[in-house]
């Protein structure tokens, strides 16, 4: 992704945050996270996101999804001899479909085939004020619906570079060309 | 506290979350929390809150502090062989004064003398986007600027029965009275 296809997303998130009311500092907005997970087509399957704070016991996040976006399948598995990333996804404007593994269907889900042998997924749709917890070690994936979304993020420490995804190609290390 | 004084309170906070923009669910808003912590003077010394979340690892919170009301001095000690409680305090809406004991003074701080025989706080200023991390086992107390204020708490786990208040008049629980 070029320098300024980062910088377009970034103005993205940083409009979708004002219509959802959150107040960032200046030091935050010069520091938006975009995830294209290597596959250069970070408006089908990428994220926009800032982290507040991730200590070795607590992260909290807020993320932009744009419309129909979506973060592709993957899972927290135990890290540095803590167990996996426990998240809570609180909907804070839009919508914002999530999938985790569990009672459901594995069709073709809004465009999006989740790649992995799980055979069924429980579908969760969070309007705003609406939460759900994720557990350890569970599948999931999660997409914006028409209007995107802004979702906040209560976890325990958030340790991206040991995140599985079903999808080998996919890394979580976004590469910014000259 | 009467019930209908329990209410206004609610209601008063409601108006805050309203303000801050703040998305809840009918649910969240009928379960409104407010603590007089047994004083009987909750505009001095009170909180109102919503707990989102709070599992064995993780707790995210948002408080809704009145004019110039306090949450009084305390700490976070170990609980459960857990270490104690680590929070981040975000503003998003006032102004929200924080006290934290290390440099500083003791002097009379905003009408509030923290009971402790701690000798000096650091006074954190914290406006909307800011935010500041509490480690577990630091004294800390707060208070609301003349706005009030609506603020985000990121935690681990909140054990709000074994906090240490220095004012040992001091119980967390809020007692209705019919």
């Amino acid at each position: 992704m070029t320098k300024q296809e980062y910088n377009n997303q970034v103005n993205k998130a940083l409009e979708y945050f004002k219509k959802a009311n959150i107040v960032l500092t200046e030091n935050e907005k010069n520091n938006v996270e975009v995830a294209d997970f290597g596959l250069g087509k970070v408006n089908d399957i990428g994220l926009q996101l800032v982290v507040y704070i991730n200590t070795d016991r607590v992260c909290a996040k807020e993320m932009v999804l744009l419309p129909y976006q979506t973060c592709a399948e993957h899972m927290h598995v135990p890290t540095n001899g803590q167990a996996g990333k426990e998240e809570t996804f609180r909907c804070r404007y839009g919508k914002c479909y999530l999938y985790v593994s569990g009672e459901g269907n594995k069709e073709d889900i809004q465009g999006y085939i989740p790649p992995s042998d799980v055979s069924v997924f429980h579908e969760v749709v969070l309007n705003p004020g609406e939460q759900y917890t994720i557990m350890p070690e569970t599948w999931h994936w999660f997409q914006a619906g028409p209007e995107g979304a802004v979702i906040s993020e209560f976890s325990t420490r958030s340790t991206d570079e040991t995140d599985v995804f079903t999808d080998k190609r996919l890394v979580r290390q976004t590469v910014i060309e000259d």
